[in-house]
């Protein structure tokens, strides 16, 4: 019940800077009223959530646009301080998804002061849930994924970088824990208390990438690398996207969204998982203050700038993950 | 954050029936968002919180009336099905004030399944606080007060009656403790694990009511109470009003919301104690829901109906604990 | 942090009459000490959690014996009052495993006050399960078997009972709801809050019991129904096995414990899913001081009484489903 | 239900490097068990909770010795790594007292990610108070005294020194948070969202020393400020002392723990106040492995090192807070 969320005392006025989320909310139905703002009751007639630019989420087009449609803005406008092209600019832009969605990261996955974590994906969302951790208290938190400058990045924010492409994952966090010497004794909890999974269905397959094959995908390969890592007792958060509708399964997935999962192991090991979108409620306000007092600095992720007429080719190297493209922030 | 508030899923039109709640709210600043209503930042400009009727808490007139004005509607319209003078109304109108106030005080005083509780108080707030505990798996409830139709109904309520009359409430649960045989072996935890008071400052002084002056006040009585009472590693709740302006102090009181309380007791049992008013944001919807699936049966506390007319001689009688009124509901 | 557990002030003495947990513990190790035994890192040395008669949980076997061997007495022997043969043992012998078994799939699928819940499976556990949500406020609570038998004494303790025979659970639970009214014009919201498996890889599929087949097993048919039901932002608990090595896997199971669900719709309601093994310690207690109290009387669920002789037999008939036995408990 | 606790899995055995916390405890009794160790049943028969060398806490004597008598040892030794004169020392002898019952202050005071928090008192427990804070992810923290060099302690831990003697601490802390711009026109939240008292009843009187007269003293002050400065909807911890026994009451103190205090103050503002001693049980292993992962690096705090003979000395350095004494640590 701690998170905070909500807009200002004034009501939003004409001019003012704000930041809106991209997961829509109205603030009053039931969900919302409860924080639960994914799910809000109102914002998709004879659904549940909405979002700007994503299938099957509401009639809310992308939001890289000169202007912008804002339903329900009084709920969904959040003042910020400042002037465009400000030196806060790249963190407030990252409370419109990546920071509020790598926060909530940590609370599906029960982060507590103290813990020891690991987040597999080093994207925007992965960097973020990393850093999240670390300014949750987590004791130490691990990184994994492949792309030197994502890697680099996650060492820069505090994390401790694992590069796949050196040998399986699990297999190299287990011997860090070892080799820092903790905990005491401890032996079947030598892996971490958390996990995220910050890929989803669209994982790359670690071995096909190896040998060159970057696009080859193994939709349930974080999965069960959680199921390995994870402590007795732990908790694992699932940010990254599983779609119910997959058009283009790969070969060990399914159209419908089913997967084939390591069930018995999180219940041999009596983990707790939790599933989903952010609800940004919670967290911009909570997060724009941190920003503003400097406490959370999560603008140096952003790597890139352009203006709207850049995007195709932002997107092309993003998608290539060339360049050393980690985030690009568009300016209209 | 499993609390639940909020209204429907469509907007209120005219003529819905709908319960309006004490303490008025906007929904969408920083406190609302956080489920924090009774602190709302908008609806009592330049201070916070507001409700019909309440010294200092806004311009908001008392809202038994035949019409009423509800800012920010929205957020207050709580819709309920049915139609006046069903034989769900007593409840409902309990909705406005009286239950949700009594279960927020289980919150305050962090209320869990199998817990002891007692509560000081057998007014409406009261009975209903005891209610609540019970509705919450607390394993028993005592209830204090000398007036005989409000122990009977707490003892309908499913509670365990303790009146003051018959000796100091603490040493008489204590021994009642003690006859359960509960808990076993556990001295130093023979009062109770939760305290809630529902009395406030304007305790009726025990010793003068038992003289027959039942118009002694004494602010800390109850205070002192829950000090003694309650186990070590316990939790209070103070959902009684304690005001910061008094213009008629007790003898032992002070104009400023001062008193002289046993801050030490509170220390060394290590225990928590929660204040104040209810946020209804939280409730309201969870309570319409557990009357309309019969779980909850609060109106049987409603002991006598009026039109707005009778209300002059309703409250005093009221005032004077006179001819078993324990709650009243006026029809326009 | 509520939940109590532990034993008396005084070390257990020969001659005290206690309960003994299934799941044994130290009560220090890192585990133990944070209420998590089902994990406890001593009992059963190069692995966690240990339990009488389970098999890969270490060299205890079973406890329907004369004379049982307590490791860790100090932390495992639970107090109780009474005599052998008095009115209170059916009640407490559940203590042993399947009270607190139950009471912690309202934990691992974060039962709250008010919520609706659904619970598949009406043995021991699942009926236990289900009281257990009612005992602890929840609004109401469907039961889905198909034993006649168990689906009375699902509605005997309180809940609503659901025949699979008759139809699609799921289905059958909409229907309940909207007939109930309820959520008020929730349209996405109408399947229930809290969902809880209490049948595992085992259950029966229920294509070929209606066919008359029984033994037909699909392993994932639950966890399926679970995924339908749900309400977005709802929660799962896993409290039925799940073996991570099955020598005789279904048609539609794996040997190493993989199943095959809908892990994508768990991520498009954004549900929470707990798994696993009761924490005895942190129930023991608190369920004991409630059947002392009377607050909860689960001795009902015992339907069958013998002697360690008669043990063979009425195994039998439990697995036929037969002679109403739904628990039986038996005498040294 | 996050907090860590416990010893390994090994038990300890003669010649192991252990931590011994202050407040004793049996670690299986009815509050150990939940986490509650400050009031075990069973360490001080009769009462609650014992300590080492405190005033009504049980028979167990200073442990500022050269060989300890530990009851309980099995729960109560904490295994450590390392050798003694190593340059963890300093840290985790602080694990003893200090850093648990600073991190515990933020437990009563419900410390959340992005709080504002104000600590009144930087000695040994204030310090480590607010750096809890900080290691918990609080936005920013105030820390309220008088004493150079404490105050520039603070700043080195990462929070505001605050300096009374420069006039009313809280109108300090509320002129910078508004020089701070923050929150976003907020006015009536314009304190901190959590207050500790750091001080007890011992409180130096703030006018008598900026009067050059130390040794007045002024029970409720701390109480005072804190009504004050919190935010509505905020928390308070109450760590340092009141006891209930006070053999040399202060002019405005009571000798049996009775204060007056700005009770409506707490309740208008909707707070919750928590108090009492540290729960070793629940932090000792949490904060352990935090120091050994260089987590957290309380140990230049310790700014004094002597021999067991060097005590009265220091003792009388630091009373008289001279010397730049802020925690001195002895070694046998």
């Amino acid at each position: 019940m701690v998170e905070q969320a909500g807009s200002a005392v004034e009501l939003v006025a004409p001019g003012d800077r704000v930041v809106i989320p991209t997961h829509l909310y109205c603030g009053l139905c039931v969900n919302c009223a409860r924080g639960l703002s994914a799910a809000c009751l109102r914002v998709r007639p004879g659904g549940f959530g909405a979002a700007y630019g994503y299938a099957g989420m509401g009639p809310y087009r992308g939001a890289q646009a000169e202007l912008l449609r804002v339903p329900y803005a009084d709920a969904n406008c959040i003042p910020v301080p400042g002037e465009p092209g400000d030196n806060l600019e790249d963190a407030l832009v990252l409370l419109a998804d990546a920071f509020v969605t790598g926060w909530h990261a940590t609370e599906l996955a029960r982060v507590y002061p103290g813990c020891t974590a690991a987040v597999f994906g080093a994207g925007t969302i992965g960097l973020l849930s990393a850093y999240s951790c670390l300014l949750r208290g987590a004791d130490v938190v691990y990184v994994v994924d492949y792309v030197p400058e994502r890697l680099a990045m996650a060492a820069r924010l505090g994390a401790v970088p694992v590069d796949f492409l050196m040998g399986d994952p699990v297999d190299q966090i287990r011997g860090l824990r070892h080799s820092h010497g903790l905990p005491i004794g401890e032996e079947p909890m030598n892996g971490v208390d958390i996990v995220i999974d910050a890929v989803g269905f669209q994982a790359r397959d670690r071995a096909a990438v190896s040998q060159g094959h970057p696009d080859h995908e193994n939709p349930a390969q974080v999965i069960g690398d959680l199921a390995r890592l994870v402590n007795p007792t732990g908790h694992a958060g699932i940010i990254g996207v599983y779609a119910e509708k997959d058009l283009h399964p790969a070969p060990a997935g399914h159209a419908d969204g089913h997967l084939t999962v390591p069930w018995a192991t999180f219940f041999g090991k009596g983990v707790s998982v939790g599933f989903g979108r952010t609800h940004d409620r919670r967290y911009t306000v909570l997060l724009r203050d941190m920003i503003l007092s400097s406490r959370a600095r999560p603008g140096p992720i952003v790597t890139h700038h352009g203006r709207l007429d850049d995007a195709p080719a932002l997107y092309q190297v993003f998608d290539q993950r060339a360049d050393g493209v980690i985030k690009a922030v568009l300016h209209p």
